[in-house]
């Protein structure tokens, strides 16, 4: 910790004034109290961003879904379970930021119901039924006073395709899109490499490099797009 | 590891010349490359058990589903992720073994099949087909040569009946039932309580007590039992 406020105090506070929110992490599903539906999102692209944000000077909230890491220093962290739980953090504090990152791997859909105790094994076949969660970014995006919104793509193929679809759909400033299918990038690796698009149709190939390096990039085209 | 060395050096090495085998934490069940069905077993307890055998002396192999622990000091660590691939290790290393625990939470199903691209978000519904996992406990039961079998039963509610149709359906030795819908018991924390059903109709009613606690009696019964 005492190098971590050394750190702090050493760094550029470029991001002084703004109050930057970082979703990261996974959420869970449940299907009874022990069952789940979740991802292998391990919360490390997230981390960096509000760890990096905070040592720039921002007011850092971090809303977290489930991950075996520590709150970087000096960061506002908010757990939370589900998508559900995530949009409820998310949009009660939206108004008070300048940015939001939703860099966490919001489940796209949950079980229509929740056994409220465990599901006994029976029969040799079951099936689940879904509905599609809340879509977070998308809701941001229609805000009257919306802050500077970056959401994150991560694909098994097609990045700039689906990428620019989500740039566009969800009315976001920027979108990382990264292929979480690569063994050094994406989910619960040190390393990624990922294509920003903005809107205006501006894009930025960062090659492979440490998830800090790629959250100080992103940081700095936030920066520059927010002057 | 010293500390770690120095209470194995002087434990009492009454589990020497015994090879055990301990499954812990969960089974993740793969719907496509990012997402899973899991649940919240933290594995706390396997490990608990592992370790209290290495320092009695046991051989002992640690078959783990992912979790956020170490293996502890002088185990055997096979790490998998699905219920098969435990199955495999399991059964592939039974007959080596005098004891086997399986205090692991396989999931009881798996997705029918399994995307090898990432799922889109698409309709507002879904539908999850689900086919039973292999029941690896029952299958030990059924060996010829079998070693002395202690399976957990995690329930929510009618502890000694589950537990006892659990012991008789799966040709079990023990079954340790826990309640895992007390927030003092079961799944991701440190303290347990248990009933320890046997093949004859014995019953041991074990309080609130640590995972280590727990961990010893269990052993301590186990050898009584190999006697």
């Amino acid at each position: 910790a005492i190098f971590e406020a050394a750190v702090v105090a050493l760094a550029p506070k470029d991001l002084a004034g703004h109050t930057v929110l970082v979703t990261a992490g996974p959420t869970r599903e449940e299907l009874d109290p022990v069952r789940f539906i979740s991802n292998y999102s391990s919360g490390k692209m997230g981390y960096a961003l509000a760890k990096s944000a905070a040592q720039r000077g921002a007011r850092v909230i971090l809303v977290s879904g489930p991950v075996s890491m520590a709150a970087p220093y000096g960061v506002e962290l908010v757990n939370v379970n589900s998508a559900k739980e995530m949009r409820e953090a998310v949009l009660q504090r939206a108004e008070e930021c300048t940015v939001i990152i939703k860099a966490a791997a919001v489940a796209d859909y949950r079980p229509t119901e929740r056994s409220s105790i465990k599901i006994k094994k029976q029969s040799d076949e079951r099936t689940i039924n879904l509905i599609k969660n809340p879509d977070i970014l998308a809701e941001l995006g229609t805000l009257k006073k919306r802050p500077y919104l970056v959401g994150f793509a991560a694909e098994t193929g097609k990045l700039r395709e689906f990428g620019l679809k989500k740039l566009k759909e969800k009315n976001a400033d920027m979108i990382v899109a990264n292929d979480v299918s690569q063994p050094d990038a994406g989910f619960n690796v040190e390393t990624n490499r990922a294509l920003l698009l903005f809107q205006g149709g501006r894009e930025v190939d960062c090659q492979l490099m440490s998830k800090e390096a790629l959250a100080g990039e992103i940081l700095n085209h936030i920066l520059a797009e927010l002057k």
